[in-house]
């Protein structure tokens, strides 16, 4: 039996503080996954080859679900390592107060653009340099929830592997995929795979209302946060709509806009 | 001329400060709103009489924006104190990094539910015990965006006024009716009313898409984030929707399901 790592310099607790900082992301190719629902999933996608799991680590103090430990139970047999480590050292990994006492550290699975075709992705979402990680995560969320395959983030995004955007995502982030791309490429791909690409604009051609179906394949493309789609990334749509604004609020928040728009798609088309 | 203010212990500067602190919000009726669109919008809402300033912060030194300039020129000539803090002092003050320099104080409008009326307020969302700040900021965003009225918190909600409320909302807060209300006070009066009211629940009685029109005057009700609706709380509602899931997701996001759900009745209505 392995005793518990009580120091915070231990190295593998300090690799695994590492991965809340992008960088360290992105060169190990890692990213933290927290608390029992979302592992849960992460175990669950493992089972289905969609993600590996590196480790996990865990405080006996924290963690009170049984579920919980069955999980560590059968991964420990299958061979992932399973630390324990004080509720302190915990602590100073979580990245936010009262941590269930459960973490682990997956590897990104990498995805590239040419993977994905109309085949297998009928219908996804792509946004424009998104910034909140929330936003990411909850759109990854709705995508889910709504049958639609893949995200694609457009040039300079939010990293779709912040320790925020797994936990908004509930799960959903280990079972889609996330393609990171420039407009050019992603333009140039949905022009080569004959997606309809659909885009909503404050400036938008259409009310939405006024859609009366919508044709797979498809791509909903969204702007950013702070400016939405600019004139020359809407000039590549097919389509372009706009969702009708009645108060002072020039704009919706990105991922409420995402879902109104998903929802309206999907009930729309026999896309699922 | 006034100087500023450089010290972190300053009287004005420790109670803004402390007004990140829900209980210190509650004794004062005061909260605050940070960042230019923000106050800008806490301005407007002045105007029309519908919250009151108290009084404004700002740093020379981070403040980069002539609409600011003047809205405090305007503010001061009208007689709400102005205070210059250092950049140092302000950031003592501010939620996040990156302050762009100025927040104002603001009261907290007092209204209850006794005052809210189907003439006035035809339709309306209620959310029992929400804890995530910035989902109800979002659901305001939306709220105004679609034309609803009000917001109405049930049972033990995150204080609406906590500082990324504010910020969610985009201003939308200054705007509209925020009624805090147990859900035994909001059931007796939603009947006196004759409010329909609407429950969104995994296990609603119709799929959205079969509901063909509904009537005003209409209250959306949403479960919490944790829980959704229990059966007795649906047991109040005249009608229950469901929103079809059809991924490993068991639920969206509360905000963007409020998104989605608001869109449809104001698309299904004459309401808007």
């Amino acid at each position: 039996m392995m005793s518990v790592i009580t120091s915070r310099n231990n190295l593998r607790v300090r690799q695994a503080r590492l991965l809340r900082q992008r960088k360290a992301r992105e060169e190990s190719g890692l990213f933290l996954v927290e608390g029992i629902f979302p592992v849960g999933e992460a175990v669950a996608a493992q089972d289905a080859s969609k993600i590996r799991l590196e480790s996990i680590f865990y405080a006996s103090e924290l963690l009170k679900s049984d579920f919980a430990w069955e999980l560590i139970r059968r991964q420990a047999s299958q061979g992932t390592p399973c630390f324990e480590i004080s509720a302190e050292v915990f602590q100073s990994i979580a990245g936010k107060d009262n941590p269930q006492g459960i973490l682990a550290v997956a590897r990104r699975p990498t995805i590239r653009l040419g993977e994905l075709n109309p085949g297998a992705f009928p219908w996804a979402v792509a946004v424009v340099a998104p910034q909140d990680p929330g936003n990411v995560g909850t759109i990854l969320r709705t995508i889910d929830a709504v049958g639609a395959s893949a995200l694609l983030l457009l040039e300079s995004s939010v990293d779709p592997f912040h320790p925020s955007t797994v936990r908004a995502s509930m799960g959903a982030i280990f079972w889609h995929p996330l393609v990171c791309a420039s407009f050019a490429d992603f333009a140039q791909w949905a022009v080569k795979h004959q997606y309809h690409v659909v885009g909503t604009s404050a400036q938008g051609d259409s009310d939405y209302r006024e859609i009366l179906r919508y044709q797979p394949p498809l791509i909903l493309l969204m702007g950013s946060e702070r400016e939405g789609l600019t004139d020359e990334q809407a000039g590549i749509c097919q389509q372009t709509v706009r969702l009708p604004m009645r108060g002072r609020t020039s704009s919706l928040n990105l991922a409420v806009a995402t879902g109104v728009m998903l929802y309206d798609i999907s009930a729309k088309s026999q896309l699922s």
